[in-house]
């Protein structure tokens, strides 16, 4: 291990983490919240300290697969150590776990709270817990690679470890040129988005942090009631800008390009948007009685459907009450998750594309054991790398899905509330059923089985592996 | 396909299942019986028919993988469609679904049932629910295999159809050596197990059935209260049988071969009974508030432990009561299971230790990319054949397991009894939590989900490939 270049990654994520910091110093300012103002500024300047304390610069330049995984793992844990911080100061959330909790709920996208009143919170509060989900969407070394070359080379190997899917989508030859793409994309689509809600009558503050909940696929609400108390053309706008932030941003970059037909193309896309329709209408008929209309019916189905793909995890009716074999449906969505290279979590659509694919090939080779068949994504043959890894992490996630729940089960709660924590943090989702269900929270868990869950969200975010290596003691030898 | 073979390889189970028959009806009759002996008979008659009718030489002599594993798929449904008329003609269980839910449970070993009440059942078909799941344990293939020769040569592609595990134990050279050495060791098991619940003092009756249900892994019992009402010393008695039952039979096969040394260094059994060893002290110090003497906590945990992990599913007391983390410990080793090429169901201890070795493998090749590692269990070297396969296998076992509950979902039952009803019919247990827990029966669900069970059973016992390959259209194709 190159320690000193892992400093040195640290010491920018600090500072820019510092820069971060002032926006929601400035919302409490701008309210004249003394404390919280104070409180963020406070952590600013420590990270800022933090951060230009450790930048030596580095001894040696390499910067391998190795040096990339650990960066990126220890950067997400001490970014959210850090950015606990203000809540506690604030005295938004005293428990310093707790805050914890919920800075890791943020920055991982999953939108899973330990507050019962999310409206005793200070604006800067508010605006520092949607902000995390927004800079976590797309990756926070996406950003600062975006801004600052870094090491200059070889920082593809951050970029890999912080992005989501079964293989990197690299747009542009150049990470920088990627990162800025991809930066700009997800900007303008924010943009767009907070736009759209002032147009619905939307206060402004209100547009901001739904926005970035909603582009950022995390869910965190500003109000009690998550969206339900929203009208339905905002609950609408929601919808899609939920399935639009679930899209795989090499969708949009075709566009951007002009390539309409290789855009509708992508496989993954069309599966994800299949899968959508299809759980819409089945949700629909099998929850009319429930519903005056059916308009109401269908915007409800199209909003949980949206909401659970995505992994955004926003609510806007009590699902609970719903039929099981609509919760049930909701629950398969929620292991299958967004498109790779979105801002979604869950286990991709595209990896579930490339299993099914290999148990069709797999069932034809014992069928024909001489046939040689190819696995084919948008075309293009599948390589063993992928193919192998795909399966490992399928085998991997559910392995930690079912330890973590034999964890937090000390607490002695019901199966159903574990089970679906569990699903609810791996997958960055943020909600589960029974008592952690959309009216709940999670606040019932011991310390213990926070941290559990911290560590299962952060292993959700950043796709098993970087979180699994920091475990392995041979990751630590200095070479 | 070659239909012809296949149709000649049913003919002969069917024969077979007819000689079967004949024992029940024996039972039947020497309780002097009538209803029931006459319904065994008739059907033992319709089959030794059917089976006569349908034997027509093969035109064609081909037994590949294909027609291996479809004669298996196939042979395994109709002999549950058989075994299941002498249930409704003797009136014991008049549904003819719920009589072939009772027959699909019992051979594949699973000991579900649809009956609250189980003591109403004549002892003809008291000993025909035993019997199926001895028949379905150690495989009906391997058992005609070891008597009747059938084709000559290729049956290998049966038995590796039948076998639990990742890969076949070819024991010896010879198929039919195999099969006799196999049957041998299991009939062996099962008179040791019958004299020694003799010996505690169980009538002549209970201790065949019991001996049955424990060696098959099957768990049906004789009693309303599954095992609760026997004595500690008959518990634990069955609880060192279901154990030694769930060891795979190439460690008998060793020691039988005085190769105790490499008996002992059997990887598989090393870890199934390091599980054991730790899943029975954690739940007794984990419940030991429970039961007034530390004896009768670790009895209860023992045999609470061995029953679920050799997926043989007769419980002695109400684990709903246990501690939540007692109950998810359980819930864990549903999955795990057995050993391999034993006669348990679960994805198997040895798919575990290969899937614990491989990620090993997975994440130090990511911390040094230039290690090349290969993967060795009982210090072979590990095919990638044999990895790519368990994976798939692990994959499409959670796929499988998602979209039964997806489907049994429609009966609105709890999320906590349809999740451990599909763990219990895909392992092979027979019992879960909730609704279908200890003390409750399947009878709670529909037709509809009864079927979908039934598949989850069939395909848990043939180790999934088998039902699914039949699902595949172009496996039908005539060539």
């Amino acid at each position: 291990m190159n320690f000193s270049i892992v400093r040195y990654i640290i010491s920018w994520l600090l500072k820019f983490e510092a820069l971060f910091l002032l926006l929601p110093c400035l919302v409490g300012f701008l309210h004249s919240e003394i404390r919280a103002t104070l409180a963020y500024l406070a952590t600013a300047l420590l990270c800022l300290l933090s951060g230009i304390l450790l930048q030596i610069k580095p001894t040696r330049k390499e910067l391998y697969a190795r040096e990339g995984i650990v960066s990126v793992a220890l950067s997400w844990i001490i970014m959210s150590i850090f950015g606990a911080i203000p809540y506690m100061l604030s005295g938004d959330i005293p428990n310093y776990v707790d805050a914890l909790f919920e800075t890791v709920s943020g920055f991982t996208t999953t939108g899973a709270t330990i507050l019962s009143d999310v409206e005793a919170l200070s604006y800067a509060s508010l605006f520092w817990r949607s902000f995390t989900i927004w800079l976590g969407g797309m990756g926070v070394f996406v950003l600062i690679l975006a801004i600052h070359p870094l090491m200059g080379g070889s920082t593809m190997n951050l970029m890999r470890a912080e992005s989501p899917g079964p293989s990197v989508s690299k747009l542009l030859p150049k990470v920088k040129d990627t990162a800025i793409i991809l930066y700009k994309l997800y900007i303008g689509f924010t943009v767009f988005g907070i736009v759209l809600l002032c147009i619905c009558g939307l206060p402004f503050f209100d547009s901001i942090t739904i926005a970035f909940g909603t582009i950022g696929t995390g869910g965190f609400g500003i109000k009690n009631t998550s969206m339900a108390d929203y009208s339905a053309l905002v609950q609408n706008v929601v919808t899609l800008l939920m399935i639009l932030s679930g899209i795989n941003f090499a969708f949009y970059f075709c566009l951007l390009h002009r390539q309409i037909k290789r855009a509708f193309s992508i496989e993954e896309v069309r599966f994800y948007l299949i899968i959508i329709v299809a759980a819409t209408i089945t949700i629909t008929l099998n929850i009319s009685h429930m519903y005056p209309t059916f308009g109401e019916t269908i915007q409800h189905a199209f909003f949980q459907v949206g909401s659970i793909i995505t992994t955004t995890g926003f609510s806007a009716v009590d699902v609970e009450v719903w039929p099981q074999f609509s919760k049930t449906i909701l629950l398969v969505l929620m292991f299958i998750g967004s498109c790779a290279g979105s801002t979604g979590g869950g286990i991709k659509v595209s990896r579930l594309l490339i299993l099914l694919k290999s148990f069709r090939k797999e069932l034809s080779t014992m069928i024909h054991p001489r046939l040689v068949k190819q696995i084919k994504i948008d075309g293009r043959n599948l390589s063993q790398e992928v193919l192998r890894t795909t399966n490992v992490f399928i085998a991997m996630y559910f392995i930690v899905l079912l330890f973590s729940m034999l964890l937090i089960s000390v607490d002695n709660l019901s199966f159903t509330t574990n089970f679906t924590a569990v699903v609810a943090a791996l997958n960055n989702i943020g909600t589960g059923y029974e008592l952690i269900g959309p009216t709940e929270n999670f606040s019932v868990y011991s310390a213990f089985s926070k941290f559990i869950l911290m560590f299962d969200m952060l292993a959700g975010r950043l796709e098993l592996f970087p979180m699994l290596i920091i475990l392995v003691p041979s990751c630590w030898k200095r070479y």
